[in-house]
Order: structure tokens, then sequence, then C-alpha cells
């Protein structure tokens, strides 16, 4: 029987993960039987959302749940035929057998590469835009703030921002990524929280409060916001980096919600599959027109996806962090 | 010039309030002119809303903000005569002049006690009202959790969602209050915080989790509630009381808000002004069927109300913690 590789968590990370956590792991994988198909990976995504399964969902000695793009190689499936490229959810398999729940095909358009479809065109760029549109409200020419703005979903919910009339302030941990937000994504006001204080620089930044603020990394940046948040101000939580890897600092200013009547709110990407047809009208619109910048660090070869994941915990992507396995 | 007492502020608390923060000052009191009248205090509210502001808003050497029921004793006001009671913001002020802004007429029920309509009939029924069914979007029958649940907020709040066929937890401090919240407001669990580890005992009160949490507290009482919101969970922030008095434990549990998707959200009583007719309508019938019980603190005398706000931070009031200054 033939096999295919795998990765595998071996053991529950202690706080930030590392190489040792996982493994590569050579499994048998069968021939598609009647309605079943066989696909291979192409382009794998880590993710932030990845971490907190680590530590309960996610099995041991199991391919870590995730999603990417893979291509049919063989189809006993009447809806798929070899060549299709599919995007699923069938987690870190080099090949996999699928009886078609959750695919969904992939026709990419042309002028755009493959992994667009992975960030601003895929679930990334669905989150962005429903994280800050619906449930984060904004309404053109608010006052935004978004944390990890030069991260993959920070970044598109900022320049959404950008698209949609609003001043926004973007914070990030580099130099270079700081450049990139001023320079490329042309935000209005860019922190590097590595060079001062965070509640200063915000408070700074922002001299006409904060009505949205696009909420990834928890702690520290959430004590920072609460204080410049504008009376009915929204919060939508995409994601709480900061903690994810068991530094969970306390947050002290929650009281400021009371007479600010913030709104907080949590949300994931599968709450807004309703938006998923304007979302993709739109995005490929700003994305054609050059509105919608992008950055992405690719790392080659399917035994790097568990460096990629652990890469995101010390800032090493700009933008978009992926496993290309196959062209 | 005749005289009147009022109740100063004379320096900012360190933490928890104390009686030397506050003094009773003697001020002159003018004539009413004509399109004013002088009202005379009869009963004042205090509420833990009002310790906050001792720390910015509220002006050294100058009357309490606060509110209360004044009966109006001259009167040059064309919509105002001497008798009538009125609902007033003028803070803590034995007698006062008034131009009428902000005053609003009391017509007490029969069978009701003129107390009822600070609490209630008043801005504190009106808190748990909105803050539960409008901020909460309660829906009947489902599983709620008040803090504080015998307090004056908390005991309404609990008590309407009793109404709405929910099952009410709620949280206390007393073996007294737990009495009270289990035999005459008849919730279906009462916890008393001081018995063993909050978490440990919501977790045993809530088998079906949580899908309102009505927050009065903040710090422990929300990190012990998180773990247990479930899926579209709200919690409606009236108050963080732990907080107030510069104790701020930070909350750590937020990031289970994600996957939750639990809303938070801040709320005072003004923004229920729309509800108020209903409001009236709904609580007066609750009151009168029984439905909703209550209970008061009332100190005499107008030099008390320090005693009263200090003792509102050391759990000294059953229910409502009221001022009486005349009959």
């Amino acid at each position: 029987m033939a096999v295919a590789r795998q990765i595998h968590l071996v053991r529950r990370p202690k706080g930030k993960p590392v190489a040792e956590d996982f493994a590569v792991v050579e499994a048998p994988i069968a021939e598609p039987q009647d309605g079943q198909l066989l696909a291979e990976a192409v382009i794998m995504s880590v993710d932030p959302y990845m971490r907190p399964r680590l530590d309960a969902d996610q099995a041991l000695d199991a391919p870590l749940l995730g999603g990417g793009i893979a291509r049919v190689l063989t189809s006993r499936h009447p809806k798929f035929k070899a060549g299709d490229l599919v995007r699923h959810g069938a987690g870190m398999q080099e090949r996999f057998i699928s009886d078609g729940a959750g695919l969904a095909p992939v026709v990419p358009q042309a002028g755009l590469p493959l992994t667009v479809y992975m960030h601003a065109l895929g679930g990334t760029g669905l989150t962005a835009y429903g994280g800050l549109l619906e449930t984060g409200a904004l309404k053109d020419g608010e006052q935004v703030f978004v944390s990890t703005a030069a991260g993959a979903v920070g970044s598109v919910a900022a320049q959404i921002a950008k698209i949609k009339g609003c001043y926004v302030i973007g914070s990030t941990g580099s130099a270079d990524k700081a450049a990139w937000l001023r320079d490329t994504a042309r935000l209005d006001a860019v922190i590097n929280y590595h060079d001062a204080p965070l509640a200063q620089s915000l408070a700074a930044a922002a001299p006409k409060g904060i009505d949205v603020y696009f909420e990834n990394v928890g702690g520290e940046h959430l004590d920072a916001a609460l204080p410049l948040m504008n009376v009915r101000g929204r919060i939508p939580v995409c994601g709480m980096i900061s903690t994810y890897n068991g530094d969970r600092q306390g947050v002290k200013n929650l009281p400021l919600m009371i007479y600010k009547r913030v709104r907080m709110e949590g949300f994931v990407a599968s709450d807004f599959n309703h938006l998923y047809a304007q979302f993709q009208a739109d995005m490929a619109g700003w994305l054609a027109s050059g509105q919608m910048q992008y950055q992405e660090t690719v790392l080659d070869g399917f035994q790097r996806a568990p460096e990629g994941l652990i890469g995101l915990f010390e800032g090493r992507n700009a933008g978009k962090m992926l496993i290309r396995v196959s062209e």
C-alpha cells in the first residue's frame, strides 16, 4: 500500500510550541473507492487560531487540524475530476482520501496567484471582512485600531477600513512591518509596540479616540485600547494571540466598558458564510484595483509546517504564513 | 439667608471610601425666583456606580452627584406646585432650588411605598429591565447567572429572569442574603461565594451552562462565568463593583469569548428611556402580583448618606440602600 506523510502533534506544548511537539509521520493511504477521490496538498495554511486547539481539541498522534488547497489526483466522485483544485479542511496530510464533504472548488482568476485564495480571498479575508463590517458594525469614516496589523487577518482588516474612509491605526512588532504598513498599506498611523509603551503610543496616535478596535492580541493591547474607546465603540474579537501560549496577563480596564457602552464580541470565519458572495466580489475588485495589498511568507516543503506554525508566535511571518507542498 | 445641608466630597478616596472623605456642610440657599422652585429631599439613593465618579468626575467641595425623591416646598414654576413629589438628580442637598430641568413628577400608586420608586420602579429597576431584556437580549427559558443577586439591581434582574421562565443562578456574599434569594426571590440556585471557590460552585450550579451573565462584579466572577458561557452567550455589563475601590484583579479568561462568540456590552439606565412606559407597566404589575419581591436598607437622617455609600462596598445593604431625609 502507498504511504503519505502527515504532520502529527505528539505531545501538548508547554507555552510556546517547539519542534519536538510535532512529528512527520508516514501513514498508509488507500485507493479511492466509488464516491471518493484522492487529493494531494498544494498549499497549507498555518494560523494563530490553531494554537489553542493544541491544548485540547487536537488529538495526539493524528494529523494536525487545518485547511489548505489540494489538487485532485484521481477521482471516483461525480463532482470532482483529476486536476481540480479544492479548498479543504482535511488537515496536514500530504495526500488524503475524501468523499467530497467539506471540499469547495477553487477556480483561480487570471492574474491572481493561487496563494491569494489562502488569505485575502480565503478564510483569512472573510474573517477580516465579517469581523470588521458585521461584528464590528464599521461605519464609513470611523476611527479604527487594528492590532497585529501586518498579520494575515490584520492587514486585510486595516485595509478594508482604509477603503471605507476610516482613520486607521495599526500596531506591529518590527520596523520592517511598520514600514510596510506605512508605505504599502498606507495606514494613517503605525505603532511599533517595541519602540515605546503601547498605551502612550496609542493615545498619541488616536486623537479622536477609537470607534472600532479590531482585536487580535488581547492583554496589554486591550488594556491600552479600552481607555481610548469612544462611546458605543465596538471591539470585534478575532484573536488574543498574546494569551495563546499561556501568558495570560489579566485585563484590568474592562470597567471602562460600562460608561462607554463598549460592545466586545467574539467571532470565527464560519459566522460569515452568508456574506461569502459579497465578500468575494468586493475583495476580487480591491485586489484588482490595487487597493488591497498583501504580503506572504511561504515556506517550501510539507515537513516545514511545524516550523511555520511555531514562527507565527515569534512574529516570523510578514502577512500570511503558508506552506507550499507542491506546485 | 437660610441655609441647608449638603454632603460634600472633601478628598478623593484611596481604595474603599471612608467617613473622612466626606463632610456635611451648611450652604446658604436663596429664595426661588420666577420659574424656579424650592424642594426638600425626602429620600436619597446611594448606588455602586457613584464610586468611580469619586475618582474623577465628582467635584471636590461640592454636593455629591446623585438622585432621589424630593418634595416641592414653594414653587414659582408653572409645572410644579407645593407638595408635589419629584424625582431629581440634584445631588445630595437637603434643600435645593431648581428651574425644573431634570425633574419628573412621582405619583405613588396606592399600596406601594414611596421608596419603591427609588428601586424597583425607578432607575434601579429600569437598569435591570433594559440590561437584561435589551442589552442581554434575554430569551424565555434561558440559563441565567446574576452576580450580587441580592443587591438592588441584581435582585430585580434575577426575578425578571424567573418571570421569563429562565433557570436562574444568583451569587451573593452572606447566608442571610442567600436565604432571601432562595426562599423569597425563589431562584433556582444560590451561591454564597464565601462558602467555596466561586468557579467550582458556579460550575456545579450551571449544568446547562450560561446563556446570559448579568454582570455586576467583574474580576473573579467574570473569570468564573466565561468558561461556562454557551455559544452566543451575552454578558450585559451593569457594573464591576469588585474593581471600584482600586482592587483590579485582571480578567484572564477573555479568549474564551472568541469560539463561544460571547457578546459583552456595557450600559447605563438612561440607555433605556425608550422602554420606560413598558417597564413601568410591567413592573407595577409584577409588584402587585407579588412576582417581584424586594428588600430595602433604609438609613434615617440626611447626614448618614456617606455611611450608606460606604456600606455598599461592605455589603451592608440588603437590597436597595436608601437614605430617608424626611417623611
